[in-house]
């Protein structure tokens, strides 16, 4: 069976349309681009697309490659302080000559839609309510979606990147789920992954998981995105998974749909969170 | 073989002590307690007696079981702005009236010598310079001692709490282990710690772990502290474990030991970091 990240995705922006529509103001993102990376560009215009359907207000900041560091941070805090400014967002990558961690950290965390800052991690972390990364969000919302509950279930996600590997088993384990992290150093991967109740894979290097390496019935989630000439694939085997597996992704169509919609709702709340105060 | 916590503690207890000697003015713990608890305060005498010995000045606080929440954290405020100390802990338990997480994030994270706040937690998180809880903190040191690497070991915790076993998955991770985390819901505890190369439990219950649950071999780390009668036993059946695995920690005298030494080390960093401003 497929997970319908675009269904899910067309459903749950229909319901926060409705809800913005309801609103005077309008949710409102800043996003910061350092530079003219062309996947980059790609990915800012596909979030352009979507706040305009959900109504929400976009501002695109783009700063030259050679930007001072300062510059950016100065812009961030005006950003923190503009109550016209629900959630900020700093496109990746930045350029070598900038600090990612300083400038990400300049996100006053209840901006923080990313969810990247260290205080949001830490709050993750403990288990507080938070500002969660897209992606491992979009996951969970998924799994939700379909009735997958992880409790007592061995999820088994390989790759340990702060935007999905390490947040997702964070996550995870706040879900009484138990869980294993792979990586490149990780020796016997297919021993781990033959284990998998649910499989999480997130590498970014097509087909390192087939039909072999995974339980059958198993739940198998491709977070890949991986471009083959003009063609998406993703890190699974798809076409020698989905015969032995319960569930799985679709790369394009799967997760990549998912962290869109996180991003709304992450910005939604944190609209809610700036127009209490 | 077994790892001696008591060794190691004498020994860094030792280079610690002559580094504060060189000292003008010493580093200084303020310590929180709540209540009378018994258990509190022969922990309190254990960290005053270890303060003695490393020339270190240790202020003891006592509030009343009923005191106000913010008293407390009147305290706490007017300990962050004193120069004159270094380290801050509040010594749990305390009473259920108080909010455990606020009190414990009103100490300024230069001075959370403990590593519970959520900043710390999410600095860790993202591999950066932080205060590490004690207790990974000593397991770390301890295998580090021993020439334990754990670089592309499977690593499996039984037990997730934030003391112990979260922020130790987090530190094993960062240092290129593969990891799992167990706790009361996984349902095959013996399938996967019979994979351990390093098998950390910390769960606080007698003998949950035998010979029959662990990898030949293995390194065997026991967090737990129980007390049946007047005698301290840890959560692995020692005599049962110890003839298959390589390396097992005692109870006593194995983590408990390093836990104190972690505490130091700690107020020591603070001390520098205090000291530099």
């Amino acid at each position: 069976m497929i997970l319908d990240g675009r269904k899910i995705r067309q459903e749950k922006f229909e319901e926060l349309k409705k809800e913005i529509e309801l609103l005077k103001n309008k949710p409102s993102i800043a996003v910061i681009q350092v530079g003219n990376n062309s996947t980059s560009n790609i990915y800012i215009r596909s979030k352009e697309k979507a706040a305009k359907e959900l109504g929400c207000k976009f501002k695109h900041i783009k700063f030259e490659e050679d930007v001072l560091e300062e510059e950016i941070l100065t812009t961030i805090d005006k950003l923190n302080n503009d109550k016209n400014i629900d959630g900020i967002l700093i496109q990746m990558p930045i350029p070598n000559h900038l600090n990612t961690g300083v400038i990400q950290n300049r996100v006053i965390s209840t901006k923080d839609i990313d969810g990247l800052t260290d205080i949001n991690a830490g709050l993750l972390f403990h288990n507080k309510d938070s500002f969660i990364p897209c992606t491992p969000k979009g996951i969970m919302e998924m799994l939700k979606y379909y009735d997958i509950d992880v409790t007592g279930k061995h999820v088994v996600i390989v790759g340990r990147s702060t935007l999905v590997g390490k947040p997702l088993s964070t996550i995870m384990l706040n879900n009484n789920a138990t869980v294993t992290i792979c990586h490149s150093y990780t020796s016997n991967l297919k021993d781990i992954t033959t284990k998998a109740d649910i499989l999480v894979v997130a590498v970014g290097k097509k087909n390192i998981i087939d039909a072999s390496m995974i339980k059958s019935s198993a739940v198998v989630i491709d977070v890949g995105i991986n471009r083959e000439d003009s063609l998406l694939c993703g890190d699974v085997n798809f076409e020698s998974v989905k015969v032995k597996c319960s569930y799985i992704t679709p790369v394009p169509g799967g997760v990549g749909q998912m962290t869109v919609l996180s991003l709304y709702q992450n910005l939604f709340k944190a609209y809610k969170l700036n127009n209490k105060q």
